[in-house]
């Protein structure tokens, strides 16, 4: 029976690909209209990139430059997230009191004068601490409400083809070669816009939920120490458990067969959508994708990326993941074995292209390709 | 395990409803946008009733006129369909050779004037044989060519919000009160305008698809002979299985109980959606949805529709269906118990209701609600 279930979701897995997302990210020259956008992307829950589509923002060329930023930012106090590694929101060893056990870590947060934060995101080598500048509770209407002129408020064309509301949060990313998000989905359509640097997606669809390995990690917050310039890392009380995506697709050499073994479904089926977006291009990154997050920084040391959450439709298409995703997954799956797979084999994760992009992280030359 | 299997089915039964559908079908009185259709009608998979779409069609006025059909189609000729009981593509138990096994029964077609064909329709009580004119190969832009300038050649919004083709195929529909067409899906989305006379729909989602016990029949073949009056149902050779759904939604009291019995995730679970369609109003019927219908003549004895069939997307919603279909139901399935379901008592078929509207057909009083 397992086995068989098995067999399904590999079905699964497929169909959604053969019949509607291809291998590879779409990629549009110009903005499509609300009906191409809703009809082509939104309503088969498909990505999409738009070349061109925010060409016409004054922040393409205001806000890589630093001294603008800090300038009209000099009063703001904004949110700054500070975590040993550059990873938020993220699976790591608690040290106490349970040696070991995986929490899900949460940045440290504090609220800093804008220019002190800035500071810190580009040195962040230096102080043995990453910064990263993010809120995901509409920060950038909040604390850059004095950047509101150099974008737009919406994206129009989203705007009207998901009903005509405007978004429910806008969110402002500041961050250097270090800051790292962790694969998880959101209940948003996000439209993604970056504005300087580079950001690398890795993308999964919904139908691959049981690839992600979903668990509940007990909860836990970094607080850090200015002055010893130390993390500590604390279980939050009243404990609090947090379901998350338990595969880190990157991982390091030293832990790598094991993470490969843990989570076969992940690593022996087809490869996650790689796509890179550029400074002046939107993703449409569709509500419940998983998605990893990295990125590149611009010649100044850092990224600045912008997303728009408007409210999705929770309709069959949702009805169906809650459907799969309640299918739970016992010790067989563990035992996965792809070998049986009828997609072609490119499609597939390969160890040894894990180790050479690991050992190549600037590889991004054609990010048309699904590559990995 | 099978339990748990139908807990999860239920589940995703009452997420759909609860979520997007609710529990009647949506009236609309004009016509939407195509914007609006996509996105609140297509991309959700959810039907609506368009009230006042069709107004301006010279059809409404014309073709119940039924000297000006035949004096228009005098010398066409149409596909008429024969069957002694008004159910065309439906389950019967055969006579020879193998008594008794049910098989999957077309109509007998034949190619016949225009004018002796809808005299046929109009008397068929008093030949023992029931004509119902249609034909599901386009044949409004085939053998109904000269009616064209009685209707749109297509639904303009429609066909702008699902990318500008033209329907892949147009069909009328000229019954009387004894045509019936058993539960059934189509890979289209389907534009259903009714011109004179009232249709009743019986509605399922795709979600929903186990309650139809989907299985393969033999496929048979009425022939009539116009000598004797008389049909012969013989299957067909070589031997050919049509998948099939096993439910009739009305079983006739003799054999209630036992269909009942067999066919418990239909009986027991949540009520289909009815509607009833009158002239001039378009039912959206989205692509995937299982459908029973019945119709009611007007006052010259007959039903006329026309449905526009559109190519669907195949998208992730498609390939979560058949991920769904193809978990099978055994035994446990069979003998299920809906005490146990979440939604509201109303929701439910009632044995009860389901003798009373049985014994009065005519009760469409008040076809917003969701009433069986």
């Amino acid at each position: 029976m397992m086995e068989e279930q098995v067999r399904l979701l590999e079905g699964l897995w497929g169909d959604v690909r053969e019949l509607s997302l291809g291998n590879r990210i779409q990629r549009l020259d110009s903005t499509p209209t609300p009906l191409q956008f809703l009809r082509d992307y939104v309503s088969p829950n498909k990505p999409c990139i738009i070349s061109n589509a925010i060409s016409h923002w004054p922040a393409l060329s205001l806000w890589p430059n630093l001294s603008y930023l800090s300038s009209s930012l000099s009063d703001s106090t904004v949110s700054l997230h500070l975590t040993p590694d550059g990873r938020a929101d993220s699976l790591v060893p608690l040290e106490t009191p349970k040696k070991g056990e995986t929490c899900f870590a949460s940045a440290h947060v504090e609220h800093v004068p804008f220019p002190c934060a800035l500071d810190l995101v580009l040195n962040s080598e230096r102080n043995n601490v990453v910064g990263y500048l993010q809120q995901q509770n509409d920060c950038f209407r909040e604390e850059y409400s004095v950047l509101a002129s150099g974008c737009d408020a919406h994206i129009p064309w989203a705007t009207e083809a998901l009903g005509g509301c405007l978004p429910e949060a806008v969110n402002l990313w500041i961050g250097n070669h270090s800051s790292e998000t962790s694969f998880h989905k959101d209940h948003y359509e996000n439209l993604y816009a970056v504005v300087s640097g580079e950001k690398q997606f890795l993308l999964l669809p919904p139908t691959d939920v049981h690839r992600m390995y979903i668990q509940e990690y007990p909860a836990a917050q970094y607080s850090y120490s200015s002055g010893s310039g130390e993390f500590r890392l604390e279980l939050e009380k009243p404990q609090r458990y947090v379901p998350w995506c338990s595969v880190n697709p990157y991982p390091p050499p030293e832990t790598k067969e094991n993470e490969m073994s843990k989570f076969p479904l992940y690593f022996n089926g087809p490869k996650p959508f790689h796509c890179t977006v550029k400074a002046g291009e939107i993703l449409y990154l569709p509500s419940m994708w998983f998605h990893h997050v990295r990125q590149s920084p611009d010649d100044n040391g850092c990224t600045i990326a912008i997303n728009y959450w408007y409210d999705m439709q929770f309709d069959i298409k949702y009805a169906y993941f809650n459907f799969l995703q309640s299918i739970h997954h016992g010790p067989p799956l563990m035992n996965y074995d792809a070998t049986k797979f009828t997609l072609s084999d490119e499609l597939y994760i390969d160890a040894n292209e894990l180790e050479a992009e690991e050992a190549n992280q600037e590889d991004t030359k054609d990010e048309r390709a699904l590559i990995f």
